[in-house]
């Protein structure tokens, strides 16, 4: 009988959501889509088009260019096509530009400038705030060669952040060179070729990791490699001992002072060409940003910065929020690096062959949007409509035409179209977090009358009336409009 | 030797987009952004909010609701997740939707009311102006019982129409329901139970064929099928002749005129109580409509219209463009259908086993804008940048002041970063539809002089002057302005 009961039951489907993908919901959604229309803005005045790639690409297109990852087809959501070709979602915004620039290479002006938002994927393990889905927005140059185009990025990293909000002196944009770090690892045997290219992102890597493990930490990983606290061992970059110091020794080198920074990288940097050519480069950076006003509170060298990718050939740079919480010495505390970029002359060349060099910014959505939160700096626009409530379903044409008039005059606004009665009905209004309720009976309507009730107030007032008898009686926070005022009624009332 | 050369070219990766995936440039994206925005600015007027779903959701979780496709897992994008689960993107908003309010039941109001835009995919056979990604805006009312909340979905998408930038009488919302059909299929039958289920579909989807088969061709889909040119036959729907008859008969009823056909479609629905009930909701819409002013201009009742998805419970409408060209009588012509909704009580169900009542709208983005922009109504409000000649590489500083400058004083414009000498960078200003070139020299910088290149009027007198070297030393369309003057110029020019 239990088994028979158990076959006429019928079988759900369980409502739930894929792990480490998020459902995002209002006042956050608002805060990210604001923040993506400031960096278009931007982006616009600096002579960026807007592009969208799809977010299936050729498995094979997106190459082995994933962070912290060489192997491909792992680290991406892949499918194969009807047509046995390999699939997979886009995991940055990068990749699919290259393909996208090499595809249509003569037609696009050059240099090709363009901006593009949207989802990436990463076929990761998710955790706290570590999603699988998530927004970025990016802005690119290709075709550029030169430093100035680096230092137009970092001005526009500047720009996104100010237009978002953030003042100056909230944040800082961190900038380094890939060409230094070169520099010092060619005279410590590392050489400059892709003979070298697996160990320097390992001494990338390690670097990258200095802000968590400590100089102590990084210096195992630049040597024979590191155990971790619970046992697991990390392989190292198996430079020798004088490598470790010239290494850890640059990314200390750099100063709160651009032009110091320039002498002291200058002298560090010694006879080796591509060091030197790396200084040149910030050098140009630096006269551009001095030119345009980006002192060093705005923008400074970091030798510390060096970012995880291992496609970056040239400048890098970081973009990073300060708290307005004072640290030791009274300056700002570090939140955290909300974007990042740098020159990457390599990756379009995959399909063409020939070089096209190109450098961009691009900015993780959610967190920056979180990060401003953090920072107060969100600013809700949107206020909860008035709502229309329903005594006599009699009148439903009457309350849509007040519920009209109400959107008419800009007025966000709705009638209760849900079921219930009254008290469902304020509740739903006390949801919304509604700051006025409309209500009108058909007798009131036959005197022209409709009574607005202040839900806020009257949630204050009910805290201090003890009686409820009382309270339910003296009806507060309550008054009576005459209908073909309560527009302008409603609009003096939500001042 | 030919085998050793091909050993030699090192394989590249051919840069190439998946079949059925497209590359969106600026104004279409411009285009898109602004109707999406104009979209949200009614949702929110109309006090829904924001959320976003992530693009994946576990495959049974979207269930069988595929549009003209009962069969699960085909026409969508599945993979397995780790766990051996699968999961896939997402084909519409509304599945989604369904499971977002299953799983947060208890914590939403009541009704939750809802917009959101972004992509879904399809994973069926591309063909011209069919994608397998595109984006689909909707906006929904859950756990609303009421036609009220129908009709103001209708308003909702007149009202979208015109924040788009379409004019009463250029767009016409047509309604159905669902129910009407029911009644007469009922008495056809059809039982209105689970059983007739798949009998009613094909109904539906031979209705849906009217404006391609006409009445011949869907009379035969409504009885024992049809053989189409190429000699494919489709399966009927095996109603009987007098079966037939009554559905065209319905399709046809409708008149230009929404209280006319009112009365029609109460005669014609006869005792069937589920068509008596169809009517009834008619009427309250028409109610509300009346108003609110939405009159027949904007909203007619329309018996062919009954949407392709078999989820649909009750209203039904289509939004639809009418090209400003004027057919026979003097009427506008159809464009078509850019976006419908309606009615479907069951999804949610499938979840929880209790009813919860739903309603809802949604357009398709490109569909919708590329149909406005072949009524002319897409203006393209972001002019080309002026472009800043680099003459004198050690200059670069000034040349981005200059920039910062214009920036500053919100004129889009960027410094030439590409490579390439004058002609090059004249060339890249005129791909990218530039009005203006700036051009400063090291001379003119020290005399505090700046040239201002207009290359629209340049490009007119190049047609008049025949001359080719009385051309280049006439210099025609090229100014001089003073340094400290050249923003205030350029702004002058532009206007």
């Amino acid at each position: 009988m239990s088994k028979k009961n158990k076959k006429n039951k019928p079988q759900r489907t369980k409502a739930r959501r894929p792990r480490g993908f998020e459902d995002k919901s209002a006042d956050i959604l608002r805060a990210e889509t604001a923040l993506v229309a400031a960096a278009f803005s931007v982006y616009d005045r600096y002579g960026f088009e807007p592009l969208q790639t799809p977010a299936f690409e050729y498995a094979d297109v997106l190459g082995k260019f994933l962070p912290d990852d060489d192997r491909p087809n792992v680290g991406v959501f892949a499918l194969q096509d009807d047509d046995e070709q390999w699939m997979a979602l886009r995991y940055d915004h990068t990749a699919p530009l290259a393909r996208y620039v090499a595809e249509n290479y003569e037609a696009l002006p050059k240099p090709y400038r363009r901006y593009q938002a949207g989802s990436v994927w990463r076929n990761e393990k998710p955790g706290p705030g570590r999603f699988r889905e998530f927004i970025q927005c990016d802005a690119d140059s290709v075709g550029a060669p030169g430093a100035a185009a680096d230092a137009e990025m970092i001005m526009l990293a500047a720009d996104v952040m100010e237009a978002a909000g953030v003042k100056t002196g909230q944040y800082v944009i961190r900038i380094n060179n890939r060409k230094l770090l070169d520099g010092i690892l060619e005279s410590s045997g590392v050489p400059n070729t892709e003979a070298g290219a697996a160990q320097r992102l390992q001494v990338l890597r390690a670097i990258d990791k200095l802000d968590r493990l400590g100089e102590g930490g990084v210096a195992d990983l630049l040597g024979a490699g590191r155990k971790d606290d619970s046992g697991d061992f990390t392989g190292g970059a198996n430079l020798d001992v004088g490598g470790i110091k010239a290494v850890l020794g640059f990314t200390t080198a750099s100063h709160n002072d651009r032009a110091k920074t320039l002498t002291t990288l200058e002298n560090l940097m010694g006879n080796s060409e591509r060091g030197q050519a790396g200084v040149i480069e910030l050098k140009l950076i630096d006269g551009i940003l001095e030119a345009c006003g980006y002192s060093g509170e705005k923008a400074l060298f970091d030798t510390s910065i060096v970012r995880g990718l291992g496609y970056y050939t040239g400048p890098v740079f970081e973009a990073e929020l300060l708290a307005d919480i004072k640290g030791k010495k009274g300056r700002p505390v570090r939140i955290g690096s909300v974007g990042g970029g740098g020159r990457y002359d390599d990756l379009v060349s995959r399909f063409r062959g020939q070089a096209v060099p190109a450098t961009g910014y691009s900015f993780g959505v959610s967190r920056f949007a979180n990060a401003l939160s953090r920072m107060g700096l969100i600013e809700q626009k949107e206020k909860p409509p008035v709502i229309i409530c329903v005594f006599d379903k009699s009148l439903m044409p009457e309350y849509f035409k007040m519920c009209a008039e109400l959107r008419e005059a800009g007025i966000r606004a709705e009638v209760f179209i849900g079921a219930g009665n009254m008290a469902k009905q304020l509740k739903y209004a006390d949801i919304r977090g509604a700051k006025l309720a409309v209500l009108m009976g058909s007798d009131e309507m036959q005197r022209g009358e409709v009574t607005i009730k202040d839900l806020e107030l009257g949630s204050e007032m009910a805290k201090a009336i003890e009686d409820n008898k009382e309270w339910r009686e003296s009806r507060p926070a309550q008054s009576t409009t005459k209908r073909d005022q309560f527009v302008q009624t409603i609009q003096n009332m939500l001042r």
